[in-house]
């Protein structure tokens, strides 16, 4: 067989074909390892100039998750993707609500999305965690909203949703707020994939038992 | 507040924003469905260009789904997003058998990724069914072998790996290859999202309890 099938050896060349795309950016050595592991994630080396890391968003995730905080995922695809080995070495573990009975309930009671009604009812255990959304705009509005009128800030979001309704002006709203700091992406790209990418990178810096 | 935050209209005023960009592609209406369901994963109308649908694909996905027959996932993050509610009326499931320890063993074993393992071990159970691997090249050209080389054809692969290393390379193959109905997306663009999009537009349009 002609193509490389042992996983190192992939992730590694990948990698070597995403680093020219990054030359000039002036990137820590953390913040390659998020690009690239978010271009890697998309196929797509034109995510390069449109993602933003707040300063200290990686030593806040890296901080947090070694504390053994929480992850606050906005959907099961995120949930799905974090690696929980590297989470449950710390203590911590990954949450999500939206397909719980009760949220379900509760969005059709407000008239809010299900993602929306989910991050208000996790409320105050958002305190200090680290939040992921990787899809709904709606649940970055509201962890938003909760920062700012409830004062209940996660040590960092990864805000990530992607779309046409929404999606880019929820990621602009976070990346002009100061309160957080925080990965995202402008315009409308992103997704779960990209929301996990970022999110492991930052496991895998703290898991001395791998590289990259 | 001022955005959109009810889910049918969220996706109503997606796919009103999304249509200007498929203009003048001479698509069905299930295929548009199909790349409006893409182009709104990925928040990317540069994936207009791009998808390849067999003229066949899309029926043979509903009859195969209709007749309960089952999806057969590369990752988790594939089995996590397909909508098991409709899939389920019909008496089909989505297995993805990544994490097994079988797998893992018989992968380390034979030098393969998990992905490919994976695959090789359904073997039989893949004739068929559906096919949808969204992240690991490997998986879809371990299923392209053993269709060519054991006559295992599932009735569709929807195969939509990312990245640099192998994805362009396996989405070509699936494309030239007329032995079975596929769809895909050239190029290292692609993920789960993109896979679970596909796949859940067409269990959309036999589900009449609902629209797109």
């Amino acid at each position: 067989m002609e193509f490389i099938s042992r996983p190192g050896e992939i992730e590694n060349r990948s990698m070597e074909i995403i680093a020219p795309y990054l030359k000039g950016m002036n990137l820590t050595e953390d913040e390659k390892k998020v690009y690239s592991r978010i271009i890697h994630a998309a196929g797509d080396p034109e995510y390069a100039p449109i993602i933003k890391i707040h300063p200290e968003a990686i030593s806040s995730i890296k901080s947090a998750i070694s504390a053994g905080k929480n992850i606050y995922a906005d959907v099961e695809m995120v949930r799905t993707g974090i690696n929980k080995r590297v989470l449950k070495k710390f203590g911590g573990e990954v949450f999500c609500k939206v397909s719980d009975d009760e949220v379900r309930k509760f969005a059709e009671g407000e008239k809010i999305t299900r993602s929306m009604a989910a991050m208000r009812i996790f409320g105050k255990d958002l305190k200090g965690s680290v939040v992921a959304v990787g899809n709904a705009p709606t649940a970055l509005f509201e962890v938003l909203r909760l920062a700012r009128e409830e004062d209940i800030c996660p040590a960092a979001i990864v805000g990530i949703p992607v779309g046409f309704v929404g999606a880019a002006d929820s990621k602009a709203e976070l990346a002009a707020q100061n309160k957080i700091p925080f990965i995202t992406v402008s315009g409308t790209k992103g997704g779960s994939p990209i929301a996990v990418a970022a999110i492991n990178a930052i496991l895998y810096m703290i898991d001395e038992t791998r590289g990259l």
